[in-house]
């Protein structure tokens, strides 16, 4: 498997509304503060791989220009895009570079600046990103209803009411209100999701991720330099990533995304974790819950949950810290916010956050094994990353 | 430096106005000629990176659209941007996905479909892919403007005249002619580029490189598997990358782009090739001859001849067969065509194409050593890719 990757650094920037700054001045508040908190120069960071969808900007070059910004003179860099699970794909190409012998210092930044075009272009060129020439062009669907599709298919055979989707943003509100970094910061009731406005039925507004701005960053380096560098490296242990049909017609059923079954195993087995238990290993879970159903299929597809039972985990209070895996405890893209490219490496900023006991008061899960894991999809599904950080 | 790394399959599609195809079937002709001759089945490809820039396409998710029509449904994919570098750069992490030690068989399939917009249009996103803040929205520059700059300064300084840059067109026009994948087949003479039409002084015409729809794709394999699969496998012996800044103003003189030199050391080094008579060891080059000037900066960058005297090597016929080192018996950018994304991995596909002996009569390169070279730039030279390929 090549050589051994840690995470030295990690920068993140307040995820929001963030009209303060063009992309590239978020890019470098996450960046330098990654830079920082690995005690790397600049100029001794030799690859740089941006995470950025970008559709929305006027930028079409963002790794040249932050490469810039931030100092990088001595990269090469390139831009990576795997829809929304893009900041995984940067991380995970960062780590390639590192573990090939390539270099031994790596910088994956994810950056999104949303809010540059007004919103329903946004959720158009989002809705772009499903089946583009069918379901598209033809049906007009965006993503709200794509979640929504698979939302009625799991209540309709599994017997989960509303209500059970909607624990998913008690939770992640509650958790993301302790979250500085976080784009919503107030808890939200049951009755106040309930009472939201339906985007899409069964999914209601408080139910769905919000548009937003932000820049996540960390710092990759081999064993060796990880070594002289941190008391405290993050390893990447193991990482599965898949990709499936982006067309609906082709799949076999909406009750789970495939994509991520197949990354997870993958993943599970370069890093040792029994998939059968795999919530005996793992600490803490960063799941990708873009809607409320979405991260029900998570617990089911990453073996949390059986399938159809997933919804019964939230129910118990098992998703909470002190139940069988706390999940998503920034808040997840529910109420710390989705800046598409940023987010996956917003995931691995949590992971370590988490691993390295930094987590704020209230969020901190309890680090048993020192095991955590981070699940980033693309598309309606396309796309899957399941990454495994571990502190040994 | 990781396990060795070979390209054991090519394709290539016809490069020129493919109304035709949509991108996809562009790219699942390369792609399954690349899985034919490498007598792989898709199902074993395990990573699979597209280069696309894309600004002018519909569709935002080319990696898993093209991923499900060529069947490759055990693949992670994603799609990497590095400007006209992004073929390069999605061989480059293809590379070092199986360098790692992370995969066996990976492909790298760059794909562009230019005359999906009207042309003025791809004109001006490809002009965004400059300083867009100051450069662009200031002054409007686009490309053939950048390169003119860099004309007008390289004549100034070391008294070129304009024929001197229009050799470059004679040369590529004349290998172009005989490759069946070429936009343009015609032979041009002196006369006919001086007289076409000013694009931007001195730049005319027939030293643009033109707008093209096309799609190249290899296969890249382990040392272990590479073995099994062929007897003609090429391996990737060195490769360097580096970025530079976008902004004119703040490079030192327009008489080279810094980062292909940077890029070419690094894979000089990694290559064992002798910085200072590369063309000793080197048997034929692809290089990034976006415009005439272009070509000359680059024999310059990629050290075959001295500051202010690569424009001589063309008088000589140096880079013809037979002279010191041939460059771009493919046609280059100018005659082969230019699809953005695809035109790196053409490269490396010309680059097997000649180590194989396999390419046309009249542009078959002398192969004494073994070892050929590409040279792919992005942007106004931000980024460069600089890649040796080797028989042994």
């Amino acid at each position: 498997m090549g050589r051994r990757v840690a995470i030295v650094g990690i920068g993140l920037t307040a995820f929001g509304r963030r009209s303060d700054a063009s992309l590239s001045e978020l890019a470098f508040e996450a960046g330098r503060e990654a830079l920082r908190d690995a005690g790397v120069e600049a100029r001794d960071v030799r690859f740089f791989a941006v995470g950025n969808v970008g559709a929305w900007s006027s930028e079409p070059l963002p790794a040249v220009l932050i490469s810039e910004y931030l100092g990088l003179e001595n990269t090469g860099s390139l831009r990576v895009e795997a829809a929304c699970a893009s900041g995984s794909a940067a991380i995970k190409i960062a780590h390639d570079a590192i573990a090939s012998g390539s270099v031994d210092i790596a910088m994956a930044l994810g950056v999104e600046r949303m809010n540059e075009s007004p919103t329903p272009n946004v959720v158009e060129l989002i809705g772009r990103a499903g089946n583009y020439f069918w379901e598209f062009e033809n049906f007009g669907l965006t993503f709200p209803g794509y979640y929504a599709i698979y939302a009625t298919a799991y209540m309709d055979r599994y017997g989960a009411r509303e209500e059970d989707l909607a624990e998913v943003a008690v939770k992640n509100h509650y958790y993301g209100s302790m979250n500085p970094y976080a784009q919503f910061r107030k808890p939200v009731s049951l009755e106040d999701v309930m009472s939201s406005r339906y985007i899409a039925w069964p999914l209601k507004l408080l139910e769905c991720s919000p548009i937003t701005d932000g820049a996540a960053a960390v710092i990759l380096a081999s064993e060796e330099v990880a070594g002289r560098l941190t008391d405290s490296p993050v390893w990447i242990k193991g990482m599965g990533y898949a990709t499936g049909t982006a067309n609906l017609s082709k799949r076999d059923d909406f009750l789970g995304l495939e994509p991520a079954s197949r990354a997870a195993r993958i993943a599970y087995a370069s890093a040792g974790i029994d998939p059968e238990r795999p919530y005996k290993q793992i600490d803490v879970a960063t799941v990708h819950d873009c809607f409320s159903i979405a991260e029900i299929l998570a617990y089911e597809d990453l073996g949390f949950a059986r399938r159809g039972e997933g919804y019964m985990l939230l129910k118990e209070h098992q998703t909470y810290i002190g139940g069988l895996i706390p999940v998503n405890l920034d808040g997840g893209l529910k109420s710390k916010g989705h800046p598409i490219g940023a987010t996956g490496v917003g995931m691995a900023v949590e992971a370590v956050r988490q691993l390295r006991r930094e987590a704020e008061r209230g969020r901190q899960a309890d680090v048993k094994n020192g095991v955590a894991i981070t699940h980033n999809m693309g598309g309606t599904g396309h796309y899957a990353y399941v990454t495994v950080y571990s502190i040994d």
